[in-house]
């Protein structure tokens, strides 16, 4: 005998029924996907900050407006405690305009940018070139008394390059898997020794190239093909060059060598307007957050560079991981999400010139280490995770996780776990619900360059999305065709999905990321190393 | 028992022996590859004619330098015959300058170059854009009253590419076994006649847009990665346009119309410093010989087009093909080669404006066809292959081989037979010593495109090369990258080595490679055929 339970549970009943942890809010990972998908703003948003505002190199003109606009848009999505953190970084650099011809042995134009943090023309320079490569500080010698009245040519032309791989591509699973694997931790304490000297050649360079007389120097392009880049490093505050410095595309790079090699030098029209900004030397993070519903419960963070390079709109490079989180935001504040825990967004300021945004968040919120006081914006960047000991700060223990995005604009196939075997399994569940978006990969290895490798360094568990790479390393990354409409959109309606579904699994799980011990000074991994006494 | 036959056949003896005929100069086989591959000068070759004489833009001033310098070096060579046999074309154009910048709403250089044979701005035009995607007449009512005083934007934006395949590449061995096979004819009389309709259409457009009062228009690069062409086809003396026409980079181009959509039109500042030249409406080819020690037996003859686009300096179009004519010319002279047959040597002009050259060349040696008199060139370049009938001239009997080099710089890997099935055995014993430079194979199937077509449509025995394609359609073709660096020197020590082998194989074989019949009046492939009265 059978009986059909229709209509015999109350609703009271099965509220009472527990249920596991994902499924405790079922319908707003189905909203999330929905608004996301169904609903995204990731192509108005990425237009008003890579087409409107355009490149945001730190501390220029068009980055002070783009941080403007994302403390607006911020208290726009009706994000909480929207500020802007200060932090000392250097000065600014505008590029307005230039034009770079070779007048003599024929007319052509060349396809050129000056480099940042290089002093412009001020009006049209016309000089002869002569090609010195030069390349350290032992080689200046051999080009003294050659230089004077001069455009100095400082780089070994090489020959055209043959790009034997498709420039855009996707990951197979395959190639995700092979990076579960973790790095051994190496040090060489030589190699920090190393860093130290070279920090300076920048502006050595200058100062030779200056002393004999030379009226500018060009570097070559790094990628064939006509693309610029036009980066320099040089931005402390009151070391200028004297110099202005460009850089010529490949193939215009190396015609003028071949043509100096073989005939009269050619002579070359240069022309650069740019502008230093020393009016506010501070560079800034911008953060906002959904508050949590249990303040002891601290803090989920997302966070992507909202700095770029300025040859061109700094599209994939990171507005793609800016216009993300952003649109993560969004979409919490849109399906109306009351998270346990905070969910905090930030975007960080200069980040292209060694990650000082989320060094300065870590300095300012997470940890002090012995011996910080009194180190310039570059000698932190270069000394200050070798310094010992380090000590948490009360922030420290707020923060359960830390997200970061800037490796374009290709969607999310998974996550690095950065080493933290430890914090897989949650990771795992938390993306699970994404797996038929494609991002369901936890994979164990390390990645460096942008700003999770702070926090994962001080033993926070902090950690960045794989991603598909596109075209993101052959074409776009600092290049002028690092434009909108290289983004993808499609891959960035399901970046910011999963970035949010992510953040609010995280802010609502029972359980946080396992940290990893606070650094201990690391070990010499060649201890018994000898040297040659000029061996670099 | 056995004998010894040491010392028992004298010199004498030898000589009588009769040999293969390709054994009959073995030495000159082993001097041709010694002299091209050990004593190369495509390097020289090419560092003259493409870094120091440049671009080579039919008719254009930078043209007759180099028309100069081939007839030059052709006599340094000691090739006889020399000479210029001029035909009627048009005008020639030089580009001297250019500067584009969108003003506003933020100020921003966009990579750009003017369209060939447009006129220059005279001075600095500033004024809006307007974004009016135009493809045919039938599009001009609808932008009439909207295009006073702006900049036109003619192309429709799309969005950025995804270049899955790797640039550059070389074929395999299976690639080109797939080629060994002959394409049906096929011909659809309405094609021509749409042809006709079709080819006033730039001075129509440019006719509509003045007469509306616009003050320019502009183009998109149908490349992305900033990559330039500046392609255009008006080059008719007499038909002037009236407006300055300019092709942007993709991404700023598509920059542009994003902004246009959102906000209010940008505005641009364009400047182009462009000539028209009149003084000599004839362009040239360029022949010279190695003589014949049989005046009876005809001759066999390579070519290469030696006019290029402007935006870069024609490297691999057709620097490459160019030099290597030039090169293998010099291998035969330098070891002293006395062919039976004449070995001809040409460099087509024209060819980018319709195969003008060697069109030129057949009707002036070759072939007359009814009703070719009076046309134009751009007429004769779309009517003359459709006229009959066609009547041979005295030199077409004269004519054995033709071989033809335009696809790059990348080595030779074996010769298309373009549909001459007779021919493939002689031209596979001629490659045959050729195999470990790895040019072997000798297909069936159709190229098109360039200087060998009108030869082999008239039924003469001509053939091009198959080549690495390396990079040269996915970057370099037209492009403002075809630059000397993106030629491979070992290909084209290659090429010229084979070339010379394979032109004085075919001056000394007994055999001449067989014609094909003289061409009648071509069947209409679809004679059942309807069609909508406004189909295309």
């Amino acid at each position: 005998m059978k009986r059909i339970a229709t209509g015999l549970i109350s609703a009271a009943m099965l509220a009472a029924i527990p249920m596991p942890a994902l499924a405790e809010n079922p319908d707003e990972t189905a909203q999330i996907i929905d608004e996301g998908l169904g609903q995204s703003q990731v192509q108005q948003l990425a237009h008003e900050l890579v087409d409107q505002i355009g490149p945001r190199l730190t501390n220029s003109t068009n980055m002070r407006r783009a941080e403007a606009w994302a403390v607006e848009k911020m208290r726009e999505l009706g994000l909480q405690n929207v500020r802007k953190e200060g932090f000392e970084f250097g000065r600014g650099w505008d590029y307005i305009a230039s034009d770079v011809r070779m007048i003599a042995p024929r007319p052509l134009e060349l396809a050129a940018l000056p480099v940042a943090w290089t002093p412009g023309t001020n009006g049209t320079i016309e000089a002869e070139i002569v090609v010195a490569p030069i390349a350290k500080k032992e080689h200046f010698e051999a080009y003294r008394g050659k230089l004077a009245g001069k455009i100095v040519l400082i780089t070994k032309p090489g020959t055209g390059d043959e790009p034997g791989t498709a420039p855009f591509r996707r990951l197979d699973n395959g190639e995700i898997a092979k990076r579960d694997a973790i790095d051994l931790p190496s040090f060489d304490p030589d190699s920090l020794e190393r860093r130290r000297e070279q920090s300076d050649y920048a502006l050595e360079l200058d100062e030779f190239l200056r002393s004999e007389g030379a009226v500018a120097w060009v570097k070559k392009s790094y990628r064939d093909g006509k693309l610029l880049h036009g980066t320099g490093y040089t931005f402390e505050s009151g070391k200028t060059p004297s110099l202005p410095g460009f850089e010529i595309a490949a193939e215009d790079y190396r015609r003028l060598t071949r043509l100096a090699k073989t005939g009269p030098a050619p002579r070359l029209s240069l022309m650069a307007e740019t502008r230093f900004v020393d009016d506010d030397t501070q560079a800034y993070n911008i953060i906002g957050e959904i508050s949590g519903s249990d303040p002891k419960a601290g803090y989920v963070m997302a966070g992507a560079h909202f700095d770029s390079w300025f040859a061109a709109d700094g599209a994939v490079d990171n507005g793609a991981g800016s216009v993300t989180v952003l649109e993560a935001a969004r979409i919490l504040k849109a399906i109306g999400a009351k998270p346990k825990r905070t969910i905090r967004f930030a975007l960080w300021g200069a980040e292209e010139q060694g990650l000082h945004g989320s060094l300065a968040y870590i300095r300012r919120h997470m940890m002090e280490r012995e011996g910080e006081e009194g180190l310039s914006p570059r000698e932190l960047g270069r000394e200050w995770r070798y310094l010992y000991p380090a000590t948490p700060k009360p922030g420290y223990s707020q923060m359960k996780a830390y997200f970061n995005m800037d490796n374009g604009s290709g969607k999310f196939r998974g996550i690095h776990a950065e080493g933290n075997v430890g914090a897989e399994k949650l990771m795992r569940s938390w993306l699970s619900p994404f797996a038929d978006l494609g991002a369901s990969q936890v994979v164990a290895g390390n990645t460096g360059g942008t700003d999770h490798v702070y926090f994962q360094a001080v033993g926070l568990p902090a950690f960045q999305f794989v991603q598909d790479p596109l075209d993101y390393f052959a074409r776009l990354h600092h290049t002028n065709a690092d434009t909108f409409d290289h983004l993808r959109p499609d891959d960035l309606r399901q970046t910011s999905t999963v970035m949010a579904g992510v953040l609010l699994a995280a802010a609502n799980d029972e359980d946080a990321l396992p940290r990893e011990p606070i650094p201990q000074a690391p070990q010499d991994s060649d201890p018994f190393d000898y040297k040659y006494p000029d061996e670099d």
